[in-house]
């Protein structure tokens, strides 16, 4: 490293320093000397079609390697970010907004420059509202310290930061930095001794114990935690939507993915049954509950989540998720009976009615016979979503969703950080027509850069998941013949599926060729919803 | 009018009044209720591929007819529209924002509804600093009379404003509002007085005075004052590039559009040595002023806008552009020579030299004469906005950008805005290859409501405008086969133009079938630039 740093490379430094090695975004004049200085480093600049659909990118790539990284100019570029970081803050992926501004000299009295707003303060409120820690570097003498503070909080709350460097600052050297990295305050022992007492008291006394696990074991790293205590005191588990596939689902004491009327009956019952469920970093969420369908008992429930844990009725304030999953691996507990092998175990097993038309159903049954280990699913919001509930994740955090935020759209730029950000993946994007229709033009990003996504469109000639809820015209999108965006981008391969035998063949052809962008083009009916959307419209009706 | 309306149907009533037809949006289940009404209702309901070419087109459609409304869904929806929002605010462009929301009974404690951010408060909070005022539509005691405050809030100060209503809350009777309508606080009559005392004095003792008319006298109505004003004076009159078009071009006494270094020489000239400038609501922006290589000395100058008048160097607060422009029209003004003819006034004419490659120059020549009456110009920032600076406008308001905020990707959607707000008119996109990946797809949007618009892209192979400043592989954009589009939307035609003949042939053609979406697809050299940018790029350098 060079002795000397200035702001724009302490930041890309930083960056470097926390695994961060691509950079998602678009130019604007002023943030041009920082993009000039990311192509100089040793970091990879990757250029989205449009703004928001680099902020995906950043999201998906923030939730496999821990930090993300989505740069743009001021206004007409941090402005189209507010709905893809709001995703973040929700979500809890660590992206890192970097925007640049007017220089420190141009703003003086009441300049109307280009791309301003209200008032030069307005970008950085804006962010305020959706983001954990703001920085602005207009301080060579603290912009180090101000990088290490943001990008520490961006870490340890799991949520989005925004950075804002005026682009006379720029190049401007950098005092180095000589505090400390961020030591979080450590948790209250004695508290967390009082609460595994009591939870290990009633795990152990309970009958059929469950444990529910949800995203925040993923985002916080402790998966393997996980797996030693399942190991350990043989309760079997559930996931949650949003927590599905953090551990391989293919492992002994695996229930299926619980989502209240939205999940199977076996798993529903399992779970809603047991006389404690260990809710370990699982948002009780609308749509991780089937819309509230679920039916929890909190007086049977120890639930840990990264702000407090909660047993039954109370809370311990200062015990986090970390601190309480490592030390139950470490308590008493009673070993049960051997787990029962996964639900999902075993080879799933499709075969095509070679002429019979497709349905939703169907696409679910043949991806989770076809898919092979090194397929990342990335669903978008809707029946995509909704039907991958019941497909066989093999590995961990090999499923990706927005399932709490739920942003049409999210899914084609988000495989783009998921091949980034691990090159042994093969990304297959799930996504409605009408989300499609938001930013599947970034398929041209894609192979711009090598990259080779299958995208599998279900089409059902609008916004299907809302039509059971109330339907008009509006639901409805104009018809597109996907298959002519190969030509527009000069690049990938596009099949039309109508029958079984259609999908199969074009996913075969689609796996044997992993250096390619794929298109499938599903065409369903209007009126066709996966399993899961059916059981909940049946589960919404009975509660009426 | 039925006797009771509900709030939904209260704000399409209200909506109706002011002269709206149009909503564009997309719908989601926080807003159903509210796409319903609408769909019932006599407004028409225009779905967009994606929220922010709703925002954009809504944006288009406010400045041309008092108001402009997007309707989206919450969270998702809504804070996709905030740059949009953004740049009407920065523009003054009068756009409701309407959101929906959850429900009044489904918020209370700390429920994780999708879509929700940091909490239920977070998107009012945003819209506050992109708005000037905002209405929760929660309490149908006083939901009318929300609506007619944020309503008047926004033809007053011609900028945007925000409606948020809970799904619940849609279709409750809304108690009929008893309230006026706003009157906006009388202004200064005394203050009146003596500036036009004053002005009147500067105008008639001048030797050369210079009208410099900008963009709020077409956001306020005031061109036919401003008609008056030049016809009794005989003062000649330039525009800023936000103002361009805010009266014929044709007429006596126009000088051309005013922008420091990038407007013509002549232009510059004049306005410069004028020993009195009479600014009515022209901005001065970086762009509006050649990124402030204008020279304009403030002690020659009588600057009117809606905010405040300044006379040489001192401010009447309470005088606004429209009574200082209505009272200076009756002011005793001493007539002139008559007026020198329209530096723009005379057919143009185009020689294409057949085969000889096509450059920006030559197609901005090539736009001034072969354009008809009917044709609106919509130029997307960067070149395609410099180059138009110098097209001859025939009628007023025939000419439409964001030429302060600078939005990228506004162009193609403003185009469904306004063949919609008048559909005696065609628009003609000119749009940068970077800036139609962006948002180009909306054509899809065009054809599905049976519009018609030419798109012109400028093809340089990348954000030509950024490589003077600073050229890299961030400039590049991914090449696109244009012409696939047509297929992909099933409409349309496309031309692909490399020679000035291409190009003449081309638009002849499209403007021959007035009924269908054309597309140009011009290929420049990527260090091709207009004569404007490269008059700026001149006078930038000169400063050095």
């Amino acid at each position: 490293m060079k002795e000397q740093l200035t702001i724009g490379e302490a930041l890309i430094e930083a960056l470097k320093r926390r695994n961060v090695q691509h950079v998602f975004g678009i130019p604007g004049d002023y943030a041009l000397g920082f993009f000039d200085d990311l192509v100089k480093s040793e970091l990879d600049l990757i250029n989205t079609c449009d703004e928001q659909s680099a902020g995906f990118a950043a999201d998906a790539y923030a939730r496999l390697r821990g930090l993300g990284v989505v740069a743009v100019t001021y206004g007409v570029g941090g402005l189209k970010l507010v709905n893809s970081t709001a995703q973040a803050f929700a979500e809890r992926s660590p992206v890192v907004v970097i925007s640049g501004a007017p220089g420190v000299g141009e703003i003086s009295g009441d300049a109307l420059l280009h791309h301003r707003v209200r008032d030069f303060g307005t970008q950085m409120r804006v962010f305020s509202e959706v983001t954990v820690a703001q920085a602005r570097l207009d301080d060579a003498e603290i912009a180090q310290r101000e990088i290490e503070r943001v990008l520490d909080a961006a870490e340890t709350h799991k949520r989005p930061i925004y950075i804002e460097v005026p682009r006379d600052q720029v190049h401007q050297i950098a005092a180095p930095s000589t505090v400390k990295r961020f030591q979080p305050s450590p948790g209250d022992d004695a508290a967390l001794t009082e609460a595994i007492e009591e939870a290990t008291e009633m795990l152990n006394t309970a009958a059929n114990p469950v444990i529910l696990a949800g995203v925040e074991v993923h985002r916080f790293g402790l998966q393997d935690d996980l797996i030693e205590l399942i190991e350990k005191s043989r309760i079997p588990f559930a996931t949650t939507i949003m927590g599905k596939s953090v551990i391989s689902e293919e492992r002994d004491g695996f229930l299926g993915v619980y989502a209240g009327g939205l999940s199977q009956v076996e798993v529903n019952r399992a779970v809603e049954t047991s006389d404690c469920v260990l809710n370990l970093g699982a948002m009780i969420t609308d749509l991780n509950t089937g819309i509230f369908t679920a039916a929890l008992d909190p007086a049977k429930m120890i639930a840990a989540s990264a702000d407090v844990l909660t047993i039954r009725r109370h809370q311990y304030a200062n015990v986090d998720l970390r601190s309480f999953l490592q030390a139950l691996c470490k308590a008493e507990l009673e070993a049960r009976d051997p787990l029962p092998p996964s639900t999902h175990a075993g080879p799933a097993i499709f075969r095509a009615k070679e002429t019979t038309a497709i349905t939703v159903s169907r696409v679910f049954d043949c991806l989770d016979a076809e898919l092979s280990d090194d397929i990342v699913v990335i669903s978008d919001p809707g029946d995509a979503l909704f039907g991958a509930i019941d497909l066989t994740i093999h590995s961990r955090s090999e499923f990706l969703a927005c399932a709490y935020y739920a942003s049409l759209g999210f899914a084609v730029p988000a495989a783009i950080g998921v091949q980034l950000a691990n090159d042994n993946w093969r990304p297959l994007v799930i996504v409605g027509d009408g989300a499609f229709q938001m930013t599947g033009i970034e398929i041209s990003t894609a192979v711009r850069y090598g990259l080779s996504p299958i995208v599998l469109v279900l089409d059902n000639f609008g916004y299907g998941t809302e039509r059971p809820m109330l339907d008009g015209p509006f639901n409805d999108v104009h018809p597109w013949h996907i298959s002519a965006l190969t030509k527009l981008i000069n690049s990938g391969h596009a099949f039309e599926v109508l029958t079984e035998g259609d999908l199969v063949e074009a996913l075969e052809a689609g796996l044997a060729m992993p250096e390619e962008l794929v298109l499938i083009h599903v065409k369903l009916a209007s009126d066709d919803f996966s399993p899961a959307l059916n059981r909940l419209t049946s589960n919404l009706k009975a509660r009426v």
